[in-house]
Parts: structure tokens; sequence; C-alpha cells
């Protein structure tokens, strides 16, 4: 089998922590992305070894290097766990590198993160741009740290941001998830036999996503947020109901979508309902929008495969937008 | 392998519709209870063929025999799909047959029925005793004709009934179910390929499990009832959001539902949110209750398998009641 | 919930290591049984805590004992991993209890197990009656120490047997296993990521229930045995491909099977190639053979749940066997 | 969303037969390619519906057309069931265009094909230039009509052909396949609720990919091919059991793999035993060889995408050596 094909790219990109399903689904993008080329993956527990013996389907010849390694690129993305990343994050800024963190650490201002998460480490760094690239565009072009937004919240944010004008008073969010959002590290609770034929509600009203999900609402909006783990690897389907100040007929909330999102390459509003398999893979999200009448409730589902427009394909996105090239680049 | 060995039971029952999902699970909790002889099963496509052939888990040397075959037993249970169940019905009560009908054809009153479904053939017969065990024991015991509930209201009414008293203003149910659910007959919607790793929301607002949820709730209460198809065979679970009147205390919460359920042997108040697995080919529910004090809401979850407490095992815990057995016989 | 309803058992039965997946159904199985009583079960990581918290599943009142205090019953089923297993078992059967032994301890004689193994702590003591029922039920009916059987053994032994007296020159086991089978313990080759969607073959002629099954067919047959990991929770699935002296036709191959099983209650001969889901959650193994002329060679499929005819189910099968009950008791 | 946004490219091509799995991968790979364009995509059954209303994850503007309407491209790609392609693809010949066929009509001689399926309308056509790609590279650059293999024999050649020096005598192919090669139609087979946990071998010796295998191996040599479906979606593995003349050492067996395919972008000789994972939505194959010393049998593990490697994205390989293209482009 050779190796990554593509040679004579010139900006020079890096990933640190390129372990995890982030990490690997990131790097699957950037080495087969036609303008970028992947100078370095970091590990800390596999440094020395080579990227291919550990994920096969990477066509490289790269070994994983520590995350200290990882320098003079023009961008570094981040994919280490939230709390770890704080800190490689300042000193890659400090180096003069660009920066899309993966991670949570920078999607909140500090003292949100504190009541969320823990003391932040950087709070003058804090929060970054926040990277849902439909809706920031703009900031993101010219940023030097982007915060690459939570897979929950950017489902969630992609539906409700075009409601916002019908004054939102009451949101739901049941919110049903893939294992990979979860995490690589085996742990009871990912265990084939603990997922496979099962379905369980966590984090109920707790999640820390939900502060995520709330900033990009109104203060007086009240938002109960629910995420449930279903037996598949990847993809989250999140049903959200809602009640607004003005309800107005289905036409007119499918107007809305189409308003914000007619002629965005990753964003698409559908007439019937999406499912998870349209956008598995791609780093599209697949919304849609009905009318309860008995209830009087507006109900909207959007679909996103978590680590592609959750996590490693939306951070792609922002690069391209960061470097000036097509949005879809690498993407389609 | 030998036949069923039990041949000294004095009770006799029949199933109506024998090939299907529900159909066949009945068969087996029949054949293995200790107290009925099932006498016989319909299937007019099968009819004449070995069952043991065709399902090959049930240990019987029964052949099907045709619907109209079915007759002289105590008791009959119908698993037809709906719009067929009402004739049948109507001449096996006719027969001084007690019937337990599966389908949803006895479920409402026939005006509600003609609104969702279609013009009833037999309005005078509506409707039946609605089996929910644990809510009409005393009805069920003395009934000729027991509408078992569907899967989607058994485990909503089982989380909300006890919460009447709180004045439910507004309820949310989005429901996930297995794909037994969807029924036996192979359509490109229930293809392994098209759920396998999908995840899709169906029937929003419409489905025809809502007017038997209303049903049980006051007239004024709102309700949105969202169904979903999740990969997995079996089993039904539904987070629960309501709005009361009254607000109490998580703890007063449980307590409503333990005085509900305390000394019953199929419903569980749970501490910790219940999974699919602890009820998977069970005929228990298990609930659970909290506040999201932040949004002034209750979530509910409920989980059962929707073959057995859902369908077959709730039915034969009414035969049970009907028989005067102990409820659990058969069923642990 | 109430507790397990019969109280009136007389024959006490104990189990060691009862937090894995063989444990837990196990447990499941005699808490159901109409004649044992299940006194105590073990497990040193919970002892003190209430099994029913753990394994919801499980009506019992118990807490998890120590395995040291696990004493004074009529059989112990040990479920520990191998090598903790054969001190545990020494130390019951010292104090009369007779033994039926879940684990590898006792299947091999200790030079074959001591290859294959490590060398036996109590090598007087193996080894125990190789518990296949099928095939040994007088010899367990007497034991002291029971070995039960292997999952894969298991499912190729009662395949392969009625076939020695064509002279087995050659025979090749692919083996396709749930991933149960690979216990509970979390790792990464059983996160559920890792699992579905994937396949992969394992331990190619190194896997330990290789002698297992050599010592059940003759020295001078040769023998491939690669297991393979399926996206399922449970099952083991086997194609068996083998050349014999003798080359019968199917009728006669089929003659041999049925010669051997015809009556048994849980061995089936298929006419058709058995699945998987008609043996699922029950203690059945089913049967098929068939010839490639072109090729010259038998063809077995033999099907069995591995936690149930592989483990549980065959334990408690055994276990009636030694107590003189009907042998299916609670096992229908 | 935006359409395809590529359209300057040149060389034109169109798919008959695209509502299967195999049509709408191929599509996908093609409208992703850098140099080609895709023209036309028929289907006779939604002939004048949008593309993307029916497949959502295609980008395009195309509606279906009818079989007929596919003409004047460079290259057709023909994905209809064998026995309807043959037309089909003699029209298209006729019409000057080349022929990619991924139906089993041209993959045998006419005789052979005759045996296996039904007299051949065209026989004069047969065979195609057998497209596996790294075997037949030379004939498939000129080829009129290419005859993309089936997703077995791929595996199975590719793993076996490098080991013909040795002498074959004795072929046991065990594999295992996803659903999808079983075709988009629902059936009993294909429902979700038949698949899920569970495992069945079928066509036991008697596969129609059984001769298109033999066609490469030399006739002395036994094959026996058992195919079984697991619960998967995509991915075909081969445990492959071989007796030869020569049994060399590990060593010399994996260097007869290097040999055949160091170099090759789409082949691996892997180090330890592939799995179907590495190979998802990719083009690759990734081989392993070792030798079972103690029954002298050499064992082969091969994997592939069965809608990839197995059928679109081998042909989409060939149509790159067609057309002169790097063998690569739109692959990686």
């Amino acid at each position: 089998m050779t190796a990554d094909p593509s040679t004579e790219k010139t900006a020079a990109v890096g990933i640190v922590g390129g372990s995890g399903y982030t990490g690997a689904v990131l790097a699957e993008l950037l080495l087969r992305h036609p303008s970028v080329r992947l100078a370095c993956i970091s590990s800390e527990q596999l440094a020395g070894q080579s990227v291919h013996a550990h994920l096969p389907r990477l066509r490289t010849d790269l070994a994983f290097c520590t995350h200290a390694e990882v320098g003079k690129v023009d961008i570094a993305f981040v994919c280490t766990p939230h709390g770890q990343a704080a800190s490689i994050v300042k000193r890659l800024l400090e180096d003069g590198v660009r920066v899309i963190d993966l991670s949570a650490d920078f999607r909140l201002a500090a003292d949100l993160y504190e009541q969320w998460y823990a003391p932040h480490p950087h709070p003058e760094l804090t929060p970054g741009v926040y990277g849902l690239t439909e809706l920031r565009r703009d900031e993101v072009a010219t940023a030097q740290l982007v915060a690459n937004p939570g897979c929950y919240p950017t489902a969630a944010l992609l539906a409700l941001t075009p409601m916002l004008p019908l004054g939102l008073l009451d949101v739901i969010i049941d919110a049903k998830s893939g294992v990979s959002g979860a995490g690589k590290v085996p742990t009871s609770r990912t265990h084939f036999c603990a997922i496979d034929s099962d379905l369980m509600a966590y984090g109920i009203a707790t999640h820390r996503h939900q502060p995520e999900i709330s900033q990009g609402l109104r203060p007086e909006t009240t938002l109960t947020f629910v995420p449930h783990l279903v037996p598949m690897q990847r993809g989250i389907s999140e049903t959200i109901y809602v009640r607004a100040t003005e309800t107005p007929s289905v036409a007119e909330l499918r107007a809305l979508l189409h308003a914000a999102y007619d002629g965005e390459a990753f964003v698409e509003v559908c007439e019937a309902v999406p499912e998870l398999k349209d956008v598995a893979n791609t780093n599209s999200c697949r919304l849609f929008v009905t009318l309860d009448e008995g209830a009087g409730r507006i109900i909207l589902v959007s679909v996103i495969d978590n680590l592609m427009k959750g996590a490693a394909g939306q951070a792609v996105q922002n690069m391209n937008v960061m470097f000036g090239l097509p949005e879809h680049e690498g993407l389609l």
C-alpha cells in the first residue's frame, strides 16, 4: 500500500491527540485533503510508533510524535480531553500557531466553564471563537483560536438558531447518540454487551453540553436537555420540542430554515423526517421542522454524524475558512 | 427434541394469528406455562403446516389451524392485525369463548376508533376492558373481552397514571422502540441495512397510540407523542417530560410511584435510570422519575419489552387474572 | 417487585463468582428452577452488596457473599476464571460439597492443562467428569466434580462424536462467537465501536479450546480450529469441514445424528441449516449435516447459545442429572 | 445544499440501475471523482424522479432516466441483476460505449454460465475481461467489456492467486458477509429482526460464486465454498484453509503475498489478522497468511468492503485504468 500520494501541498497542519476516535477521523480527512499536508500526529502513549500500524485506515508513513513536538504548522487541531487541552492550546498560540480546539476548554466563558467543569487554567484566553461555521463564518476566518463546538450543541443550535426570532419560551432536546461520543476508553458502559440491544438516558439535565446550548439561546428560555445512548457507533439525532411566543404555520417555519441555510453546502432543510444514514460519514446536518397543532408545539429534528459535523468534519470546515479555501474542500 | 412435557394441564387456550412476532412469543410463554394447555394456533397462510418447522423455538407437535378452527377453548388470544380482529372476536364471544385481543380493535370507544382507524364493524362491543393489569385488575378478572394495551401506551400509562393527582398540564412522550414493533412483514423500512446504524422519528404527532394514551389522561392535558425507530429488535424506552399544576420534590415524586406499585410483581420503581437490557425478555416495567429543577419539569423514564409487557407477557398476566391463577405464573 | 416466590425448595445450591455473564445467567436459571433454592452468590468485589441492585434481572433479596462463605450447599457452581477455580473447587470438595466447575480447570488431564495453561495446582483432582451431558450422563449422575465443557467444544463435540465411526481424518472447525464469550471485563477489543460492523478471526490454531476438542476425537485426526468474533452478544455457530475414511450418503450421515440424539430434549437434528436465533436464550443445540459431493467432504453446522448450552444451561442440566431430577426441569 | 461543484470534468459516465446498494455507492464515488462527470443514472421504477430525493447522500440535480436513455457516455456501469444485464450490455457495446458490468453475466464462459445460471442470451460476448484489477490490469486497460468480479471471488482470488505456485490441492473458503450483499429488495431473510443477533450459513457448496472462484484456480484443486450471513451491513471476511503440494514456512508464504502486492494501492499484506473495520468504506483488501503447523495447513484471511473493492470501488478502479487515469483517483 503506497503512502499519501499528495506531496506538493503547501499548508501544513498537525493533530495533537490523534489516537482517539476524533483524531483518527480528522487524520483521515486531512490525509485526503487536496490542499493541506498533515505534518504530524501526536499521542503521548504511542509516541514513536507507526500511525498506520495502529490505525490501518490511515495511509501515512508518519509515526506518532509527542504533544510537545507539534509545532511549526499553520494550524494545529487539539483533540485531547478537556482539561488537558487548555495548556497545549496556550503554548501553541504563543508559538504563533493558529488553533482549532476540539475539546470543551474554550467553548464557554471562564466563569461558566468553572461552574460546569473546573476552574479554568487560562481564563484570559476564553472563550475562543465558537466555530459553528454557518453561524460564525466571518469570525472564524480571522481567528487565532477556534473552539470547535460539541456534537450535541452543533445539532441543537443549527436547528434552534433560525427559530430565535419566534421568541423561544421553552425548549426540550431529546438527543440520541451513538457510542463513539462516549470516547474510546473501554468501560463497563461501552462494552458491546452493555450497548447492543440496549438504550438508556443519561446525564438527565446535568450534561455539560447544556450550558453550551443555552448560551446560544436567550437567557429567559427554559431548556431541558436529555441525551440517550443508542446501539450504533456514530450519529446524533435530536428531536426538539419548542414553545415560542409566536407559533407560525409549518410553511413559515420551513421558510425560516430555508432563509438561514439555502446555499449552504452542509445544512439541508428536508421535506421528510431525516435519518442518520443519510448523514453517516458526511459533514452534513439535515433539518426538519413541523408543528404539533393539537399541542401548539414546534417540533424540530436535527441529525448529524457526531464525528464529522459534530467534531472532525466541522473542524476541517473551519480550517478551510481560516485558510480561505473553498469551504467544502476535502469534505464532499 | 421431545414435545411439550406438560400434558395434564386442564385450562385450554388458543391463539388466533400465531405467525407474527407477538403470536410466537405468546406461544412460547403458553407452552411453558404450568397451568394451561395451548390447544391450537392458527395462521391462514400456514394452516396445515407444522408449527415447529416454522418456529423451531416452539416445542410442540401442533400444526397451524385456520382462524375458524379456533374454538372450544377457555380463552382465545387474538393476534391478528387491527381491522381483522373485530369479527373474529365477535364470533369467539358468541361461541362463549373469553377473549384477550392483542390488536387495537377494542382499546378505544367506537367513535374514537373511527377517528383514528376506520368505522368499527362491531361498535356495540367497544371498548373492551382495557387490560393494563396493574390498573384494572378487578375488571380484567371477570371480563369476557380484554383489550390488551398497545406497547407504547403500556409504558406511558404505567408512568403517568400515578402522576395524575399532580394535575398534568403538558406531557411530551419521546419514545424509542425496537423494530419488532413494526411487525414481521418485510418492507424497505425494516430491511437490516435500513435500520442498522440508523435512527429516525416517525409518525410525529400522528401515531395511532396517541389517543390510547390520551384517554388515560385528563382531557385538558396537552399531549405530544413522538416515536422513534432504533436499531434493536425489542424494547421500548420512553422519556416523558411533564409540566403539572403541582411540582413536588423528587422524594415526593418517587413516593407517588412507590405508592402505586410497591408489591407489584412486574413494575419496579428504580433509583437510577433504567435500561432496556434489564427488562429484555421479561414482563417487567421499570420506572424512574426525577426533576429538572432549572426548568421546573418532571422527567419520567419507563422501559418495557414491547413483545412481553407490551404485548404477549401482559396478555398472559391478564389470562392469569382471568383464571384466578397467581399473576406471575409462567412469567418469572 | 416481590422476591423469589418459591420458598419451599429443599435442595440448596450456591454460585461462586456471580458477577460475570455466566454467573448472572446461571443465577437467573436457578432462581426460576422449581426444585432448587439458590442459597448464596459470591463475588469478592461486590461482597456485602445487593445482588438485585447490580443485576436487576435477578429477583432475589440476596447480597453477594465472599467466595469463602459459599458452603453447606448440595451443589456449588464455580464460575471464576480458570486458575482461580482449582483451589476453590478443592476446598468445596473437602467440605463435602459436590461441584460443577464452569472454568477450564478440570476439563483436561493435568499434563495437557500444563501444556496449554499453566502447571495445575491440584493435579490429583484432574480431570473432572467431563459434563457434556448427552455423552456422559451416567458418569455425571454420580460425580463429585463435574467439569462443565467449554462453549466451543460443546458445539463441536455434539456434532462430531456421532461421526467418529466414520474414521475422521481431517477436521476444520470455523467457529463464530458472540462477544459475551470474551467475558465482561471491558477491553479495547470488546468496546462497542470495536465490535459493531466488524468481524475478526483470532487465536488461529492457538485457542485453548483446541485440546479440549481434540481429546474428544481420535489422536490421529488432524484438527484446525479457528474462532471468529462476530457483532452479536450471544451464540456460537460452527461450520465443520470433515474428511473421513468413509464418506456415506447424506441420508446415512443424518441417520448417524438421529441415532445419537433422537429422544434428547436439548439436541435436535435439523433438515435445514440452523440459525442462532432458534437457540438464543435456550439450552438447545441444533445440528445439520450435508455433503459437498464435489469435494468429497462432510459439512456439519452446530449452533448453541454460548451462555446456555455452552455454559450455564448445561450446568443446570448436569445439576438436574446429579439430583436425579427430570433433565429438562427449569430449562424449557 | 449545493449540487456537485465539479462541472468542468470531461469524461462522461453513466450508471444503468442506480437504485440498489451498488449503484448508490458507485454514484457517490463518481460524483466525488475529480476527472469524470456522472451524466446519467437510470432506474426503470424511479425514472423521472429526483435522485437526491431518493438517495439524499448524493449531491446531484439529476433525475433518474430509463435504462434505454443511458447512451453517449464514455463508459457505462451496468448494475442491474444478472440476466437483465446481458441485453443492456450488448446494446451499449453496439452503440460504441465501453462497459463495466457489475452483474454476473459476463464473468463466466457461456457454457459455465448456463450450468450455474441459465442459457446465456449473448454467448458470443462471453466472457468479458475479468476485472480483478491487480491481476488483469493490462487487459482491462483496453477492454470494451469488463466483467467486474463478484464480491466473494474478489476476496478469495486476491488471497489465493499468489499461492498457485505451491500446487493447491484442497481449498475451503469459509466466507462471512454483511447483509448488503443480499441486495436491497426486502425479504423475510433480510428483515432486521431476522439478521440482528443471528448468523447462518447458506448456499453450502451451491453458491454461484463458486465457479467464478474455481476458474481462477487449477482444475484439479478441490474447492468447498460456504458463505455465511452476519449481522452487519457491509464487508466480507474469508478464512481460507489450504492444503498444497508444497507447504513452505510462514516467512515464505508472506513473501509470496508481498511479491504479488507490494506497491499496490489497494492490497496490503498484514502482520496481524485483519479486521473489517479497517477496510469499511474503502477500496482496500487486507490479506494475512499463517500456517497451522500441527495440521500442515496454510490459513489465509482476506477482508474487503463488499460494496467497494467487492463491487463499486473496484469498478471505479477499472474505470481509472480504462481512462488511463491514476488508479487510485477518487478512491483514497
